[in-house]
């Protein structure tokens, strides 16, 4: 599979999260080739402001590997992540971070701020953004017109 | 009581964090004059380099007062936190950060990174730093120090 492919499996989970009402984000973490994490956005769900997708796959990933650090993994994520998650990935010591559309408004991964470049961080992952940037924006935008449009 | 008081009672919790191996950080969340959490750093018991204090803390307030938000609240913790806890803090729209000694290293309050500063945040905690500076940075030196001697 090529990050792409996993990209459009994240997209579809980005998907099922905005018909639930919630900020169109999927995640999934792959190690050895298999996705064993797959996450979306639950802050409208749980009323919970921390439950991002990539808190939630991480969560996942380490319960189903049974290990304290995710160094063999790479995370798939639509969005680039805030600094809460950019924080986890590091201190998880997620090998490899993949995401699709740059935040720049809150992106900590390069755009407002560069948390895996840190030059004393004790942990850097590879970073890849702009897999499937196109598509992973046009959803955002959608749903944000939409919302607008809604009045809300 | 006095921000000092709060931060005397987190620095009992950080020193009960440094009693079980854990590197030794506090937190407590106090909402109109009372503490509703207190969590010590249990990254080692949980095997899980997610559970700092502060998370621990905000999860905990979040389900005593079973809101989404602790806009009413002023966090108190030991050590500046770090990306993930900062960001955390922002999400969680925590009314107030109080910390004791800056991290120089992966502080995100200010130090490596002003996380609750950045310019484009839609929500900014009043953040005040340096209560009780000297005994929190002493408890987490002596740890670190004691660390070595025996060559961890």
């Amino acid at each position: 599979m090529q990050l792409s492919d996993y990209m459009r499996q994240a997209l579809t989970l980005a998907k099922e999260a905005a018909a639930a009402g919630e900020v169109p984000v999927g995640a999934l973490i792959v190690s050895s080739g298999e996705v064993i994490a797959a996450a979306r956005n639950r802050v409208e769900e749980l009323q919970d402001p921390l439950a991002h997708a990539e808190m939630l796959a991480i969560r996942a990933a380490k319960a189903a590997l049974g290990s304290r650090y995710l160094t063999d993994c790479t995370l798939v994520v639509t969005l680039e992540p805030c600094p809460m998650c950019a924080g986890a990935i590091m201190l998880a010591r997620v090998g490899r971070l993949v995401f699709g559309c740059p935040d720049g408004r809150l992106g900590a991964c390069g755009s407002a701020f560069n948390v895996p470049a840190y030059r004393d961080a004790l942990y850097k992952p590879e970073v890849i953004g702009g897999v499937c940037e196109d598509e992973c924006r046009a959803l955002l935008k959608e749903f944000f017109r939409a919302r607008r449009d809604n009045g809300q």
